[in-house]
């Protein structure tokens, strides 16, 4: 798949994001979801669709020496179309390389204004000779719709909780930035899948970065403040680096309780490094699901985190840099925390007044010698004067040191009787 | 009263309940409140009326070989009647004991399933022979009334505030869990009595565990959310162990500020042991008390803690176990311990906008100095700034450090000038 | 203007005050707002104006002994007028001085209740020899005005945030705690002036101690809830005692953040003392202001503080005990706190969900290169994300580590774009 994926020439519109998402499908029921060029997404204006054909730059001797179909980045990512002859003075101005990478070809784009370039090796713009260069860009920017891929995967119990997990899918040729996130998120779903009981529904989406996530939260913001409870935005988590984990914005949550939990332990395990990190407001779709409007529970777990490694968005983050070894243990981890989400339950007692009558139920022995209470029962008070909206399963355990198995199949026969229900 | 009360056969219901309430009137004027067979207690359904005139099983050479009139513990409390020949196999699924104490007959219930049964020590148990055995439990299970033993001891002041002390009464012969608890609390009546000034009502109740104080809730139970400020639930305090607080569920209360603090100095005075536990919501009546829906501010004081003791449960909690002077030193530590919740006030500060002008009210020298605040002055201040509802007059006076008995009279006098009420 | 504003006998009401107040009119526009005798200021009613031409004592020998126009200390403060010729047995009961300061003539108020008097050292008590002696107070109580100075320093932006400061004007002839408030006052508000931005709307008034500060907030009181966002009450900073901090009765507040902040830096480098004192309701105007119904954001930095000093309300409280150079250091202490508050923000976000399109404004690149997110978007983002009305600009300075400098004209280029609206 990651070869595959590799070279569509994707951004946040165009055929390069509907071809991935068309491989992906094999992997995960994606349905495309639309908002059309022009209109508004919160706060942001959907641009135009841009699709490219063809895309380079001829030297002075007749040499093709910059050429998209070599290698994707080579094109400012949005350039608007062009086909002229120009100086070599006058094309400087259209060319972007990284003067402290300089075997490296920057991945630079112009979403929102319209512009023509071409990004190079430092190497390669040191070596241009003055004279005349014919550059030809076959690109097109025309009304349609920004898509982003969404897919249910319904809980198998009836309730409206969900867990979110959010991937992007609008870099070009990358590898950690890029592929890593939504091959982990697609492969994730194949596990999630397989769990054999799904408490909450579990909504997978591919988005372009951003623009995605706002037109994805103007569709389903309201829904999610009501129903989701956690989840994560998967994001560079294909190289061998150590784990890091960014918190949500609120400090209490589901997603912060169970993602550093299991993560403390699988670190120590293995005697690999952890970092935790706080909220931070810059970074990846974080930003929008925890905007103070929205502020929910959505963590992000990556290996070496965007903006931290030296390749970051350019040619160097490409196979070399990731590791198909790293990225099945990503999507390993996130399917534990995950996992433990799923086996983790807010309750509500519904007769909050005075202890039930367990007995009557035939939840409550009713031969009373009392010596020991059974911890079944010492489960179910715990349970049933907790269950307060403030206090998880975990919580309740971690308080009564009763083992969260045991908790489990207590709280779900109380719920049957109607004195627990799930939130 | 220990050897009056002692014979008894209690239960939840029935005569024995009702002669050991009235022996206990003749320290406390108990009044019986009482709730219908068959009628809901909040979530319980409230049984029949249970008495029993004998009970015995003979054995195949004719002798008389477990006799409830020797110890009403060999009657499974609540057997329904029977009068069989049945052979010791079908015998033996009727018989009680405990492997691990060979020289106990245990305490055994049923309640809410109607069973008949004996119990019996393990090494009675073991020396059954074969042969034909002669049943008789001449029991009655009647509609009737399920009854609480109340006393509201009157505050000396008007006021609605009350505390609440709850006993239960429904163990037959066992000392510390049982006889301790309501001995303490008529004792301790007797000596709240005593009490020159009660700022509190003291609401008393002797209840059938569990079912009891669920019936006390369903008619009292407003009532003390709006004025019950705090409480004890007494129990277990009759042998020689070291104290126990049971805190009550909320963390910071009136009743666990002075028991914490009592107990402290106490038992550091008395080199004695001290054990504090957080709430937890198995255990007596604090349970009904401590629901999420009523969620009052009730502890518990015991010594050795129920459950907690080899002899709990059995006829081995008898008087050996317990020791007079224990209950003693129990009456005085709650004496102590309620004197001094009896002392301490919440206030509000009537007129919150501003100082009070105290001068005109002969509350403040009319001559100004002004070298140095008196204490008084100080005291006033402290206490129309920080009867903001959250502060009792103890946390006033930890801020402030000026000595509670301070205080006091300087609040009683804002008081009567309309500038604190009481809550 | 210390020697100029010293002579005149000031007190709540009367000549002195006014003729004070014309003296400060030099430095601050001050405006009078007078509460007429007998009207109520809160729980408080408003005296008759007290007005003293003249008072003495004449001793047996015929010399004048105590004389009002030498010291006006001399006279209780609000004497009412008396001209007699009395034993000294009689004199005394009208007499006060200090018999642990026998050089000091204390300074005696009785603004409440009608009665005369004098005070002088204790040493000159001593030395009175029985005989008939002339006493003569040509003083005036008579319905009048009590009146308050106020200044409001205008914001040169449009707001209606106000900081409060408050000093008092209502002693006769002494300097720590009298004249270095209304002068440290005075001239804060001629540096506050100088401000070329004022972010904030200065509230300055003078008043006399209590009753005035009741019946500024019976005037002001409502606007203070709505817009007053700190202040501070300004007192006993003439002398070269160490700086005390009094914290506003709320900890966490912009007043009390920047006060401690500068102080702890200021103090550090000067390897000055600095004591941080937690609220307490007795002491200045302050007690008014953060009683419960106000509970405003008032803090107090003080040298000596009242009533910690041997001199406090005598004599020896004189010109000799202040220090100008101190006088200036605390005008200078209080501007530096204040411009940091000037320059403090609370900001809100006004489009909470999910980002904001910063592109389409021009407040973020079109180009995208993405591999390093400038220190001017992170501050962007930190600003949005955390302007939820919990935090300031100082607050999220901290949290995001980047400086307040920098994230200043950032919050005011967001704010331009209405996308924060300061509160």
């Amino acid at each position: 798949y990651f070869d595959r994926l590799w070279p569509f020439c994707r951004s946040i519109t165009g055929q390069g994001f509907l071809d991935s998402l068309d491989i992906l499908k094999e992997l995960i029921p994606l349905e495309k979801h639309g908002t059309k060029s022009g209109s508004m997404a919160l706060d942001w204006t959907v641009p135009k669709v841009w699709n490219v054909n063809d895309a380079y730059v001829i030297c002075p001797e007749g040499k093709k020496i910059i050429d998209f179909k070599a290698n994707n980045l080579h094109l400012l990512n949005y350039s608007s179309p062009v086909k002229a002859t120009i100086d070599l003075i006058e094309l400087q101005k259209h060319l972007y390389s990284l003067p402290e990478l300089p075997d490296a070809i920057p991945y630079v784009t112009s979403y929102y204004k319209e512009r023509w370039g071409f990004c190079l090796t430092e190497k390669q713009r040191q070596s241009l000779k003055p004279g005349k260069y014919e550059v030809f860009i076959d690109s097109t920017l025309e009304d349609g719709e920004l898509y982003y891929g969404m897919s249910l995967l319904k809980s198998t119990v009836e309730t409206n909780r969900e867990i979110l997990i959010s991937t992007y899918l609008c870099h070009p040729s990358m590898a950690n930035n890029e592929l890593s996130g939504p091959l982990v998120t697609a492969f994730l779903y194949k596990e999630l899948e397989k769990l054999p009981t799904r408490n909450f529904n579990f909504r997978f989406v591919f988005v372009p970065e951003t623009i995605g996530s706002l037109c994805f939260l103007k569709d389903y913001g309201d829904h999610l403040k009501k129903n989701c409870l956690g989840g994560f935005v998967i994001t560079c988590c294909g190289d061998e680096g150590p784990f890091t984990y960014k918190k949500s914005r609120e400090e209490s949550t589901f997603t912060n309780f169970h993602s550093i939990d299991f993560l403390n332990q699988y670190c120590t395990e293995k005697s690999k490094e952890l970092s935790v990190r706080n909220f931070f407001p810059t970074g990846s779709d974080e930003r929008q699901y925890c905007s103070p409007g929205f502020n929910l529970a959505i963590g992000s777990i990556t290996r070496s985190m965007y903006g931290e490694y030296e390749e970051y968005h350019t040619s160097l983050d490409n196979k070399d840099f990731i590791s198909f070894e790293a990225m099945k243990e990503s999507v390993g981890v996130y399917k534990e925390i995950i996992s433990k989400m799923n086996q983790d339950t807010f309750y509500r007692n519904l007769k909050p007044h005075g202890e039930i009558m367990l007995g009557r139920r035939g939840l409550y022995p009713t031969l009373g010698a009392g010596r020991n209470v059974s911890q079944e029962i010492k489960a179910m008070n715990y349970l049933l004067n907790y269950s307060d909206g403030l206090h998880t399963i975990q919580m309740i355990s971690d308080y009564s040191k009763i083992p969260v198995e045991e908790l489990k199949p207590v709280a779900r026969r109380l719920a049957e009787h109607n004195l627990l229900s799930e939130i």
